[in-house]
């Protein structure tokens, strides 16, 4: 048995959990002390200046702060109201899909309410299928408010510190990179440690019904991932759609056309553009992560239950995915001191070092934190259920299963950096190629897309051979844990993107000066790169994930073995492998449609309200709003309906080892159009970034704006936004989506599916 | 046994090639009556003018027809010296790696000249693992060398056609449509039947020493088609690069900053785009579907060869898939009277339904063509093999294989045409987004590329489970086969396009007037559709053709199932997804780069060549050729080492079950990037076709040429360039060629692969 007593591990996990919540609180608390519109400007912030003489001369600060929180509060409640609005379809769905699961689960056994004997732990009696379906219901009901939660506490935070990002860009970057990774971290920590503790508190009250049935309980618990992805999918559909609609919509009008700067009052289409980063960004960033953080932790659960932890009841031994993720808030805790408190920002060229060394000194003291877990928390030899047969492990084996998936991370981070980040060539060469038009910014642009792939896969192939081969499916499940145990950092960084870029936002529409938009300007090139970084780290372990739910789904539905040389298993491997593209032609084109409304209002908002123009008259922001919300409530249901029906269709009527197919061809060509897709984006904006700054020789020969070259890598950058912020990362929804689907549904497949090949 | 005897098997397939070789030189002799610089205008069309008193007045016939044969000894001169520069490196290429293939292979057994037992026909003899690396490499030699002369062939007749096509189009839509007709059929029954003939050849001769041994006889066979599909790489990549690199660079300084037309003589590097179009999308072509048809029947042949056919030697049987070849001949003779003899093409708007007519009757015919051929050269019931063991199959089984393959290009072909034609939605609806620049033109074309993948996916799917389910990968073989019988009207219809488009290039050049163009243009709309057809049957037939591939390289390694869920498959599954990724980064960027050099040296000329804008000096086109020469040659290399080298090291190292995943992997990946790519890139094509026709009020409404929509939509174009010629229908042949490769080299990876696990 393991070293940590049961008592321990009961003890130990919610009071980590409740530290991260009591860490996300003294955060915001700090960030809180920025004063928005209060005429009381001497909230300490003379005595701490560290650009002193820098503040603005000739503006009215406490005017600028007034304004500031008008635009703060008109974005909050354009992101609240969307998604509040959004909230009252999923409810509806969460309704209709909870009585699916019900019944579909209920059905396996014909609603029978006798015990049964267990699949696995032989000789015992397991609780009834219709207490699994009951539970199921529950568990997906738990899932789904987890993440609705997960993705709005994010939303309301960030829209909090937008505004006081800006207020402190004006004492200098370093204030204002402060107060926006402080906001980033309130988000980052409440999720992970929310989802900990329902998680935990579930497994708890659960255990209160089966007792000793553990195959069940886990089996029920897997409908709480269901529930975090299936909201995250809506989230990340809609918001990605809403949050594009009104960029794409708002830049081919103002900037294009009009010619006037991005976040410019004057275009009616501004205010939605922000609402969207936050609803997009955060929110549907938020539910993502989740959603793999509850997957991966329910598909480690599952497999372990059917294996000897499970046959033994070892609680703490059950209990290592969650004691991995306590260790996880642990180490994010003592990494953001670095940020915040150890080193101090002092100019731009500092903001994305300092980033990018939160994810090293993270990834560093998690490995430490991952050694002392799988020594204290595992026996030093157990086995593990491998699709019927056992595998003996041993501790140390659990440890490097979950060290590559956290170091493949890193691996996987820094690759999207040097990718997306204009400090780098691939990104220069893409600006470069502007000089002979858009035409051909488009073919690097996607060319480097391609490229990008390739890093990341052969990381993620090493960290999948690895743990595959220690420790079968449990450890593919507890190497994607290893990847999200430092979720916390990475949701803070990743956060930090569209708070700044929100800041950037509000600074030009207060009329704040240049200096200050140049300040939020960095940090948010820094972001994009950040955010393509968090693109990446929330594709890769949703390939890990999504393999991890794949293997539980194998076993759960009793296959032995998914041999792509039987015709079922190969046409679903090759219509799987088709899905992703499916998906984003709707995706895509929804955000176009959508921004052709934009733009349509927008011209007419130009070319109807007398004044606009000149600054004379205000324009009408709510109806762009409105065109966003609805375009994109409208919009999100065909992408949805395609990623829930799937696999729902084929393993009814194809079966179990078509679905199989299904599973892995879209997990392995999913995986790679989304790294494409989010680097391609990521790269044309930080391009255009480039010639805006023109911080070097090359980029000042190839702006300023309003050059051939600028307007160029304009046009690469509107392209790019639906790739990396709609397509893109739903695609990670898609392939995990689908596999936890099939994971909770398996049993009822296994016993009533494949209808068509019956009748054949 | 079956019906036919083997004496009237031996005397019907080599008459069938012979009548095809034929009617292809009937062909030629008919497009040679057009007379191209002689003086003598009395050849015969006064009499058959279709549309009366339309040709040219104020211009000189004389002249025109001299300047035209001038303008296609250029292109002539240009392509062919790029081919046999080419051939050159390609001749380097087959000397090595024809060693490479004798060495592995003759290592398996230690270069023994020892006769060894058979592995399948148990009991008897078969020749030493020596021969058969002696006699794969001669077969591969023969296939390359096949390959060769397919691609040499069709760019001379297609240089032959182009002028004659632009002079006959003086005369009328319909003459100029049958020139450029006859001439793309000369091509394909020359392919057709030479693909067969050296085949039939081939085997004859083998067989020579092989007498009995059957096994070894079709297992050197197999060599063919490595040798097709090697060189058709290096035709498809270098003449890719070389016809994008020319057509962009001379369309972004031509068009988009000289503001000159298409093809106009003053441009330099308009020689070098023409040129292009026959390195490129006519040999390349060619060599493309020559391997495809080589790689498919030494699939089918090596699987028969393992089977009941092969061990109770029933050579016709055997020759099932030859057999089915010749059929195709005679249907796509008949087909091709419908063109160009039994209908009358009178306007513009016949050309299309005639072209998509010849698809529909030659599936109708071919699928009664096959009918016959089931049941006159198969036995009633038979067995074939099924990875390890015999699989009962019936005469009318495996008619159903081969005509769903026939049937399942017929819906890629009209799925291709619906979605890249501009008389569709799909195309306007995409030209409609021009209004709102070229970023939503790009979203929605890559939007209409993704959604483009869907039937065909499914029309594969079908065909891969009715053919695998009744004769496993024998099915699959000659479902490959089916699709590919019609070739002759398939490279007929899709070598008419690069004709039409050169036709037009003449045109322009020799300064004939607007309706001549307007004539020419609509040939070559027509021809952008029908190309992006073709390059639809390539892929779908590649798609096949490499499933065969594999199961007949998992038939060899002696696999008995490829499990996803092992870690050594599933890492190869993950990696192989990607590589399509990595091919299509390497090819993209390489047109980039080359084009780039285009567009210098092309300002270079209009900077320093006084008079040339004034049309009174003539460019430097040789500079231009050599540029598109050298840079196509220069980057072929690493794309075409990546698919040559990643089986030989994935065998090497990680052993056969991992190079299976990798095979799977690509095969489902690559064949949506392929089948995306060529449709975006068609759609733009048309797009822009579509505006500058404006042929309708919608069309009307965002031309004419130079407008804003119109820009917008040569920026898309200019992109889809690379995507349609360059990486998509590369990517055709990474997914064959690995296969094949991996085939051929199956008895070295079985016997001392793996290297790398071996020494963990």
């Amino acid at each position: 048995m393991s070293a940590m007593s049961e008592a321990l591990t009961q003890i130990l996990i919610p009071v980590a959990a409740l530290v991260g919540v009591g860490f996300a609180l003294l955060q915001w608390f700090l960030v809180s002390k920025v004063n928005v519109s209060s005429n009381d400007s001497s909230n300490g912030y003379k005595e701490t200046l560290i650009e002193a003489g820098e503040e603005e001369e000739g503006i009215d600060n406490d005017e600028v702060s007034i304004k500031c929180a008008e635009i703060q509060h008109a974005i909050s409640v354009g992101a609240t109201s969307f998604l509040f609005t959004e909230y009252k379809y999923l409810g509806i769905f969460m309704g209709v899909f909870g009585a699916i699961i019900f019944l579909f689960l209920g059905s396996v056994r014909g609603f029978s309410t006798k015990s049964e004997p267990c699949t696995y732990n032989q000789g015992n009696t397991c609780k009834p299928a219709l207490a699994n379906a009951f539970f199921s219901t529950i568990a997906f009901l738990l899932g789904a408010l987890t993440s609705v939660l997960s993705g709005f506490l994010g939303m309301k935070i960030a829209t909090y510190a937008n505004a006081r990002t800006t207020l402190e860009a004006r004492k200098g970057v370093g204030k204002a990179f402060i107060t926006a990774f402080r906001s980033g971290a309130v988000m980052g920590f409440l999720l992970a440690a929310n989802g900990l503790l329902v998680l935990y508190a579930s497994i708890n009250l659960f255990k209160l019904y089966y007792g000793d049935d553990w195959e069940g309980l886990y089996e029920s618990i897997t409908g709480y991932g269901l529930g975090g992805s299936s909201m995250a999918l809506f989230g990340r559909v809609g918001g990605g759609i809403y949050t594009k609609a009104a960029d794409v919509g708002a830049d081919l009008v103002g900037k294009v056309e009009r010619n006037i700067p991005e976040d410019d009052p004057r275009n009616p289409a501004v205010i939605a553009d922000n609402v969207g980063d936050n609803v997009g960004d955060i929110a549907g960033m938020g539910s993502d992560l989740f959603g793999s953080y509850a997957e991966s932790s329910c598909a480690a659960l599952f497999v372990a239950s059917i294996s000897s932890f499970g046959i033994s009841h070892d609680f703490t031994s059950m209990s290592y995915p969650l004691i991995i993720s306590s260790m996880g808030i642990v180490v994010c805790l003592i990494t953001t001191l670095f940020a915040t408190d150890l080193f101090e920002i002092k100019t731009v060229s500092e903001i994305e070092p300092s980033l990018k060394r939160q994810l090293l000194i993270s990834t560093v003291l998690m490995t430490a934190g991952i050694a002392m877990v799988s020594f204290f928390a595992l026996p030093s030899e157990f086995t593990l259920f491998d699709f019927g047969t056992e595998k003996e492990v041993k501790n140390w084996h659990l440890f490097f299963c979950v060290a590559t998936g956290l170091w493949a991370g890193l691996v996987i981070g820094y690759t999207t950096e040097y990718y997306t980040s204009n400090a780098y060539s691939p990104v220069q060469d893409v600006a470069d190629s502007c000089r002979t038009g858009a035409a051909t910014n488009v073919i690097f642009g996607l060319a480097l897309g391609y490229k990008s792939v390739i890093i990341p896969i052969f990381a993620i192939a090493i960290a999948i051979y690895v743990s595959f081969s220690l420790a079968a499916m449990y450890g593919i499940a507890v190497a994607a844990l290893g990847m999200l145990s430092t979720i916390a950092t990475g949701l803070a960084i990743d956060a930090y993107g569209p708070i700044s870029d929100n800041a950037g936002g509000i600074a030009e529409m207060a009329g704040m000066s240049h200096k200050i938009r140049e300040r939020t300007d960095a940090l948010d090139a820094a972001g994009n790169t950040t955010a393509a970084i968090g693109k990446g780290f929330a594709i890769g372990s949703a390939a890990l994930v999504s393999l991890a739910l794949f293997g539980a789904y194998v076993s759960r539905a009793g296959i032995k073995s998914v041999d792509v040389l039987t015709p079922k298993v190969f046409i679903g491997l090759i219509v799987g492998a088709m899905l992703p593209y499916w998906f984003s032609a709707m995706t895509m084109k929804s955000v176009g449609s959508a921004a052709l409304k934009m733009v349509e209002e927008v011209r007419r908002q130009f070319n109807t309200i007398p004044g606009l123009m000149e600054g004379r008259a205000k324009p009408d922001y709510a109806n762009c709003v409105k065109i966003s919300t609805d375009a994109s409530l409208r919009e999100m249901i065909p992408p949805g309906a395609l990623v829930m029906f799937t696999p729902l269709i084929v393993g009814t009527f194809f079966g179990v080892e078509t679905l199989a197919g299904v599973l892995a061809g879209s997990l392995v060509s999913g995986v790679q159009v989304a790294i494409s897709a989010s680097n391609t984006g990521g790269a044309w904006d930080n391009a255009k970034k480039y010639i805006e700054a023109g911080a070097s020789e090359h980029a000042k020969s190839l702006g300023p704006k309003g050059s051939d070259c600028h307007k160029a890598a304009v046009i690469g950058d509107t392209i790019g936004d639906p790739l990396k912020d709609t397509s893109g990362p739903s695609l990670n929804i898609l392939i995990k989506l689908m596999a936890v689907e099939s994971l909770v549904f398996a049993p009822f497949f296994a016993a009533h599916g494949g209808l068509l090949f019956k009748l054949l």
